[in-house]
């Protein structure tokens, strides 16, 4: 049994599509003793940026030499390259259209290649679904031990696709970020990060404007909190998070992605 | 290790309710050396037609021999046969009901059986969940190499249930077709086939109207589309389609399956 | 390969947030020979009392030695406890706060343990995800063999949380319940179980009225119904269900959790 025997998916495909299954079918025609895992599907459909964010709070969990594969593709069938990268640690497989903009940011040794060799591709490639005809297959031959340089020519680290996610903005008395995503629970994920708030100030005393209300203060739990107060707390992949205590605040507040949050200092 | 390792599950359960769960125990209690892959779950409910083209879209990408699970199962504890289907590459088990219609129509060397012999079966058979006490430990059993002929009689293959999936109906003029099922993104999936339209018109210059629309021709991918604009193209599963660029086309206008779909020759 | 093998994961976690891929991850990082089985997910938040019930209706399914992880935790950071409990059958993972409660109800030899030695989590705890931090890796080292007494010290069975499911009650003329949960199908699940009404009455002759319907007598299965008759029957788990056949009773009549059920012998 190879090194690469894990390849995890990541997708903006509903479960009763039958389109993950069909990417499950084509990697184990190719390679039946790999281990297919499902990290997320579902994403909000064509949310790059959503997508970005999750495999880039979940791929460094895995063991090394996993092979992430991540179809969140809006642009399938045009212009944009399909990738495999090669970091220090781990093989990801997916469109260059920033959703690996997290990778690229923190992984080392980053090798690029465009997948353009047909013979690791389906032999009829559809123009919609590269999920199924490009990717698939590519990631189960690197699981055979395929060597990601053999699948098409390098490409320029600099020429890979970045995100705009936005940057918070930071002024002598303000930080301004925004939501950039909601959970499932509804809890609004901020683009606020601890690095970032650790420079606009020594300590986590800031006052949190969202929507109209003020929030003073960080939670170190969900459990701080009273019943029907809005919190903010960090959250599981590092940043700053708006929520109401076992209540959908996304429901409850109409507050949306782009939603602004302003931070001040508090005394 | 068997030939027959992969059991395939495709459902209308929901990921909540522990349906899907309980068929896993069940067979990995007969085989725990089985690998279950989850190829759809949260179908729309009770919906045979949309379950048959999925599995129709999804079945014969995997390896031989794999034994697919299908359980959308609206007459679970009446009348309808358990069934289990043997065809050249594959194994099928599920209520005979319509679900396996493609395969029936694609597969060749069909032998049929109904699910009879009890000591297949979870001791207890419950009248509402055939799935985790009929057709999961049946699936269970056939990965372990019983034969399907030992499982129950033959069942004769003109005997068993296909759909009244809607047949486009083509004059001179005109074909018509319709809206058969909606996907996670909001596409509208048509019941008009490649070999269907090939049929009507020699090229792909046609005008097609839906709900007031007229589009004019066949894109060869999403990203052939201006911002805003409704475009058709061939699916993924080989259907005319019928999509809004990065947008839910579904929930913008309101079209849903039955809505009709006509196609002229254009010039 | 060790009896261990099986990891199932039971969570409130959506698919598309990636917390269900974390956990994942971090198990296989541990342990890369175990299997990890997605038993439930999209469990709706923070609902413990759902959570059990699904876990309740699905464990005993699993092999002997399977390790069930059951992650709703809605008090995750504050007081409860992060528990292993030990049972003749089964290893289970989770938060100290109801979500066992039917484990404990049903299985013999529990012994539980607390979470506490460090050693078992990931080198840093959150205070939002000990899904990902705790138990994620406690499971992973129970797969590898660690005996659950290694965890922590040994809590009092009388000390562990369980659930106020609403109980019914039992009058001369009334058996009087409610709904606990509505299924992915919009089938009303209720607390009365097939013992509880053999104690009220000795046949199945009742009426049963809800939200000013009145059902008379159970059906044996869906299939019984007529077009749009709302019945009752012995759903899966064993509990008293009402249903549209082929509908979603749910959202057709605004139904929800909490509606009261009230069964009459019935002559």
């Amino acid at each position: 049994m190879g090194d690469n025997r894990i390849i995890t998916l990541l997708t903006d495909f509903g479960w009763g599509d039958g389109y993950i299954g069909a990417m499950k079918g084509v990697i184990l025609t190719i390679n039946p003793r790999c281990l297919i895992i499902d990290v997320a599907h579902e994403i909000s459909p064509h949310d790059v940026i959503r997508a970005a964010m999750v495999l880039g709070h979940t791929y460094h969990y895995f063991p090394q030499r996993t092979i992430h594969v991540a179809v969140v593709d809006p642009g399938v069938g045009g212009q944009r390259k399909p990738l495999v990268l090669e970091t220090e640690h781990y093989l990801f497989v997916g469109p260059d259209n920033g959703v690996f903009d997290l990778v690229l940011k923190r992984e080392k040794g980053i090798r690029a290649y465009e997948l353009a060799e047909k013979r690791f591709f389906l032999p009829q490639v559809s123009h919609t679904f590269h999920g199924r005809d490009v990717f698939a297959p590519a990631a189960a031959h690197l699981s055979l031990g395929t060597s990601p340089g053999e699948m098409g020519p390098t490409v320029n680290h600099d020429d890979l696709i970045t995100l705009n996610i936005p940057i918070p903005s930071m002024e002598a008395e303000t930080l301004q970020g925004e939501v950039i995503y909601i959970d499932h629970f509804g809890n609004l994920i901020t683009n606020i990060s601890q690095e970032v708030l650790r420079e606009f100030t020594v300590d986590e005393m800031v006052a949190i404007e969202i929507g109209g209300e003020m929030i003073k203060g960080l939670k170190s739990s969900y459990t701080d909190a009273a019943e029907g107060e809005i919190i903010a707390l960090w959250g599981s992949g590092g940043f700053l998070e708006i929520s109401l205590k076992e209540r959908n605040l996304h429901r409850e507040r109409g507050w949306m992605k782009g939603e602004r949050v302003r931070i001040r200092r508090w005394r």
